[in-house]
């Protein structure tokens, strides 16, 4: 039974991270609001429901046969043992789990800096306060989170330029989507502060050539970044360090 | 051997919610940094470590042995089984951790009330965004995730007044904790909205009247709430709904 994927139709988003270990794993799934005759109203029927039992507050979320898993960081703890993207070691996986979730504190950040004040509105209502957002991001707190994941990296006692244990996980695949999106929505930080995180950009880049990594970068399946997601290009947040 | 919690003295903030399951469980635990001799600079030393191999990003984080777990979702998680207090069925611990996720979620919106644009800077510093952001949270935000966990508690097809399953979890605890929070810092949302989620407010008085918990509440380790934690009293973010 393939899983079944819901998430918000048009952009990678947070879906991403979850599409990653899928392709990754070459794993059987559906992109529920993206094929014909489902879409977005089967996503938010089941959101809205006043009888199923288990309702996410919001996409990402997977079913499982009956089960319904929400949360990225939850999906990635669920799939990754199932996918072979988790450590085999116990301690490792709750320690892989809690470097998920300062991912997901990371790309609440991002997605703050178009967005400080309200998500009931548009980017244009709250120009002048991202922009003030968007330095202390840049200035603070990117060089803060990336100079964690190096040192994770570098401290991992593998040595094996992977975040945890030997071998890939759904971390690695997480931090290359961060990379990637960081250097779309922030060229100039993502130029300047690159050559402070040989260990991440090199991580990166063996990523994104595993072979099912690329190919699935290279298929339609893979959405171009927009400005509807949560990694945007606004050159005017795009700040100089 | 004891639990280890590593968390900001002086403030309940996101500690409390490990706290709390610890405190319910009767489990034996260090609170760290509160500790004569030891205090903040043995956490920030584990955390700056260059040698340690499973750095976590910030507090809290969990030591148990020479295991450290961190982000309170992830440490709940990882104490639930151990004490007592996650489903025993495994479908529904992935619920419950969805449903933590939901509250990190909720807790880090209400943080981003009083701090819209740069966790570096006092809240003085941004007191007109933190105006808006605090409408934008007690007019959409609150009752979005308020009615999303009433619903939750509604359509428990066990019917038992619980979160998940038939009997209390971690999640029970951390809703407790949210409610009160809540009426702390937007009394008068509360008082407009409470009657709107019965449920909810049945959930917090049962908690509340917990014996280990009702203990706790009453001992000096529960710190009172203040302004410099996650739930703060100003009154000029207490908007009228």
């Amino acid at each position: 039974m393939s899983y079944e994927l819901y998430y918000w139709d048009g952009i990678q988003g947070r879906g991403e991270f979850v599409r990653l270990a899928l392709e990754d794993a070459n794993a059987a799934y559906i992109d529920v609001t993206r094929v014909p005759g489902r879409g977005t109203g089967e996503m938010l029927a089941l959101m809205d429901s006043t009888t199923e039992a288990h309702i996410p507050f919001a996409p990402p979320f997977l079913k499982d046969g009956d089960r319904i898993v929400s949360h990225v960081a939850n999906i990635l703890f669920y799939l990754g043992s199932r996918l072979g993207l988790a450590p085999d070691d116990e301690a490792l996986r709750w320690y892989a789990n809690g470097l998920q979730l300062t991912i997901t504190d990371f790309i609440a950040e991002v997605h703050d800096t178009h967005h400080p004040i309200a998500t009931s509105k548009y980017y244009e209502e709250q120009k002048a306060e991202a922009k003030d957002r968007a330095f202390e991001f840049v200035v603070n707190r990117m060089p803060k989170f990336l100079g964690y994941f190096e040192r994770v990296l570098k401290q991992n006692p593998e040595g094996s330029g992977h975040a945890v244990g030997n071998r890939v996980t759904y971390v690695d695949l997480s931090l290359f989507q961060v990379i990637e999106g960081l250097r779309y929505a922030f060229p100039k930080a993502m130029l300047h502060y690159g050559p402070q995180y040989p260990a991440l950009l090199k991580l990166h880049a063996s990523v994104k050539a595993r072979p099912n990594v690329a190919a699935y970068l290279a298929s339609p399946r893979r959405l171009a970044f927009n400005e509807n997601g949560i990694f945007r290009r606004y050159p005017e947040l795009d700040i100089e360090p």
